[in-house]
């Protein structure tokens, strides 16, 4: 969100010779009064506390992954703190996850007010026994920001969960059309328990190379990023399309980019009819709005106009995962709003900043019947009460126009270092405040991350040599 | 746990002719002391209101698995309080998933404490940036109620997930273990990537027919219900073995579950056979101690003893689901502890009561790399608070050794029930409060269930004609 980051001053040194020189910030009028007025860097970081208590977790589970650990009482705002005393202006935001910073006032509010007290402490199995308020919560929050064409949600625990349930909204909507109003025979009904057809179905859905959409196995499978994901796990055989991945500048790249997308989008029919052919019919192509973890990949929205006439030309379902590019980060509240899509999509799944798992879905996309979309929690009424006090800050603040404005000067000033250091700094990518650039290499890109944080910027790297602004 | 449900005082009338006459509850002393002192039926239930709001919920997802709608400021203990004034003893409990009661006044203090204000309004993405305090609340939470022999454990968010990156622990750990200390090759590394072997390999696990383990769909492949979650979905071929499901009383059928179980143990080696032959060889085993969803179904110690032993034959992981048997409902914290394993299941999954997912692994299952075993959140340090909170309340108020006498009390009111009308009641079974008994069929059943809630409890269905109490 526009919280997030909005302002730098960079003044980037050399990569190749002598590293970062430094990437400093000053903010431009807070959002959060509380916030600090700046970064506050101690030891290099992790530091020798944060390393003390890797050792500690590393005994009772893998925690090769942990950066550092943070003090979240003392974090505020943009500012996320650590253990060893140091305050790093955060762009990295838990993964994309944070939506309006830390220890916001407004949720503080809402965790505090008695009435919500029992949202915290009862979690009811939502399917079954919702609390009274639930229609007037999905309606403050969920509901209130639903992409334009939308009015159904269901709600979930996390990102892949949200994708698995929206993927099986897919496969039980395609098999409903196809029967025509007809009920499932028999055998049917009696295989499917034990796995066996022909009542389980060797549908399939397309996904694209350098996706991520999750790592439970439904939404593994159309995940494909990096092997530290996929390798040695079982997999449907489900077919896998080129994403176009523009080239930036745009301007400078016109005809290759339009190219590729045309390329992309013949692939996709291919591979639609292939997987037909071969008796495993495509129910519906998943896709990010903007590819995140595969390296912030974009496509126009011509490309996605032309998705979705393939899916309607097949009568499939088009879904759009905005688990990363949701709740505002490009400007508008849904990134596929950028698309003028001639209908919503199919399913629009979400998490991350949005607090709770979930999706939106469209009419032939609901569930015929109870429990097929169901587990014991379906979602959490806490994350609920949270995500409402969100949207109404995003409301109140027009932060949506805020995340406009600071990614316009982000851009602006991401493209003249660009200019200054060429080969340095290429392919400068961004809508709003989700932007990325990327440097010569891996190495160059990791030392650059290394030496920012010990500068008082928390960063993200992307795929093979980008980082990320979020 | 031992709070749900503590004493029945039961008069049955004939069901087959004329339903339950009633099916009354008193409290032995309330371990909540805001609890009421019994239940209060004002309506039909679901009630006017919950009819109404039924209509508005519906109109925005599917809803038709909804049964009344909660006033969760007004349900206490062990009564949940409806919208339309009725307030029920719940021996449903949310799917088995509240631990000790509604607004449980340990929990309201958690929750109200300064100290724990950050962990429910900033959710970190755990594998990255955990709170200072991370491992010292797994350690009084989860692990100071580890399964006897794990010391590790990783938290997830639900109990699908939860199954699914037990899943997949196991078949990373089969595969290190294959390739003895040699690192993947080129080619699978390149492959895994697009859902191509060599690197994604068709590794298998075997389930049991009837076990219900999630429904995302690595853990919709190891479940064997209902066709209303697996219909149409597709799965991956693995394979699926017979369950002893015991008949009871066990006294009168000693040779027939014997032999049952006997067969089981036949059918689960030859399907390990026959699927390493065909090329997809099995990774691990997976199973409930108790078949919960899919009706209450026991096997003895001596037949889960024989599991791990074909697992250990077979160097391959055993994983057991305790997901809705664990924290406390059976007398011993882990169902599993009944027993008498000779050594650790290598994967103990928990969710429900547990209020976080996650799952406890031994040595070999550990990730041999960082970022295997994860997603964004990985967790949600809000439920630990309240875990830790609910831990101390079971040890301190020693409510297992309450589940153990509540639980025979109950198992010999129902006895003495079943006794009284031959017939109508069969096939009680239990292990501390985790009981269940059959009724002559669904109808039956379902009707028993009404009546019954209209009167003052609810009580959830299970499999096809049983009731269970939780």
């Amino acid at each position: 969100m526009a919280l997030i980051c909005r302002c730098l001053h960079q003044r980037l040194g050399s990569i190749q010779s002598i590293g970062v020189k430094c990437l400093s910030t000053s903010a431009v009028g807070k959002l959060d009064p509380l916030e600090p007025d700046g970064p506050k860097v101690e030891t290099t970081i992790p530091g020798p506390k944060s390393k003390e208590l890797l050792k500690q977790l590393d005994a009772i589970q893998q925690a090769g992954s942990v950066q550092f650990f943070t003090d979240y009482v003392k974090s505020q705002g943009n500012y996320i703190a650590d253990v060893d005393g140091n305050v790093l202006l955060d762009v990295y935001t838990q993964i994309a996850s944070v939506p309006i910073g830390y220890n916001h006032p407004k949720l503080v509010e809402a965790a505090k007010d008695q009435k919500n007290m029992s949202c915290f402490i009862n979690r009811p199995a939502l399917g079954l026994n919702p609390p009274h308020d639930w229609t007037e919560k999905l309606k403050a929050s969920l509901l209130s920001v639903a992409p334009p064409g939308l009015n159904q949600v269901q709600t979930m625990m996390c990102g892949a969960c949200s994708v698995e349930h929206g993927l099986k909204a897919l496969f039980s909507a395609y098999m409903v059309k196809q029967r025509k109003g007809q009920p499932p025979t028999e055998e049917e009904m009696v295989s499917c328990i034990n796995n066996l057809s022909p009542g389980n179905k060797p549908l399939s859905i397309l996904s694209f190379k350098r996706a991520l959409h999750g790592r439970t196995m439904g939404a593994l499978a159309c995940t494909h990023t990096t092997p530290t994901l996929k390798l040695d796990m079982p997999t449907p055989d489900w077919p896998v399309a080129t994403f176009p991945a523009l080239k930036f500048p745009l301007e400078d790249n016109v005809r290759e980019n339009k190219e590729a997308e045309k390329r992309c989008l013949a692939e996709v029919r291919d591979l639609l009819e292939t997987w037909n052919k071969k008796g495993k019919p495509v129910v519906g192509i998943i896709t990010e709005p903007i590819q995140a973890e595969g390296g912030d990949n974009y496509a126009s929205a011509e490309f996605f106009q032309g998705l979705q006439d393939i899916c309607k030309e097949n009568d499939i379902g088009f879904m759009i995962d905005e688990v990363q590019t949701g709740c505002g980060a490009t400007g508008k509240f849904w990134a596929h709003e950028h698309f003028n899509l001639r209908e919503p999509p199919d399913i629009v799944a979400f998490s991350k900043k949005m607090l709770t798992g979930g999706f939106y879905f469209s009419n032939w996309c609901r569930p015929d019947k109870p429990f097929k979309i169901f587990n014991t929690w379906v979602g959490d009424p806490s994350k609920m009460v949270l995500l409402e006090a969100v949207v109404n800050v995003i409301k109140e603040q027009n932060l949506l126009s805020n995340v406009v404005t600071t990614g316009d000067y982000m851009m602006s000033e991401l493209k003249q270092l660009q200019k200054k250091y060429p080969g340095l700094l290429t392919n400068l990518r961004g809508l709003g405040t989700f932007i990325a650039v990327d440097l010569p290499d891996a190495s160059k890109r990791d030392k650059l991350l290394r030496d920012i944080r010990n500068k008082g910027i928390n960063m993200g790297s992307l795929w093979d040599q980008s980082v990320r602004f979020r």
